[in-house]
């Protein structure tokens, strides 16, 4: 039989984007890597659990800043190799620097403007 | 003056994921990437124009099928790698496979489960 994870495809880094979504709004609130092992402990918690490109080491989202995800719904796509999870933010903040969203900045006019005000000062957050 | 473009992030292949994202309902339609081009002319046309990496050229999303997504709104996130366009879909459809959203399977009790119809057979689509 089968395994539902041997039919994602990661690439050659062993990686895959995952896009979290807030399952009320609808808003994306960030996009992260996954790796194989990350993504089974994701199913398995249903917690967000990604794999840090820049720390190396996988990051259960959340862990420090008491931000977690829990994971209403696991998706993905037509060619199998990007993630959909629409989650509960705790706290409401998904960003580090303290936002809802990371994508608080739009273009307007030639230029990024920001639309989100911070909600927390990130210095509260990760002590 | 610096330009927008150059606060943008692109990998070490020149390339950035952009999440298309129905304007209207919310719903995450497909994730494809840019090329710092693709990015200028999406911004320029005001619809979506990708870079294929199967077909290594621009991709005008829409091209052959007229499933055109008009832009209404250019995101980037904190980390100022990842792009989110908020669209309005032509055709309500955006997925090859004929479906309005390319994350038409969600995981439930260990299997990828279909949860969505497909609306046009892709026969019909690409012709």
């Amino acid at each position: 039989m089968s395994e539902w994870i041997d039919e994602v495809g990661f690439d050659d880094n062993g990686l895959i984007p995952a896009i979290a979504q807030d399952a009320e709004s609808g808003r994306i609130l960030m996009l992260a890597w996954m790796n194989r092992e990350s993504l089974l402990l994701t199913a398995e918690k249903m917690e967000a659990v990604y794999w840090s490109r820049s720390r190396q080491r996988l990051w259960h989202k959340g862990e420090e800043s008491g931000h977690v995800q829990k994971v209403k719904e696991i998706r993905f796509d037509c060619d199998e190799d990007v993630i959909v999870l629409s989650v509960e933010q705790m706290g409401g903040i998904a960003c580090h620097t303290g936002r809802e969203s990371c994508f608080y900045r739009k273009l307007e006019n030639g230029r990024w403007v920001e639309t989100d005000a911070v909600i927390k000062d990130p210095a509260d957050i990760y002590k």
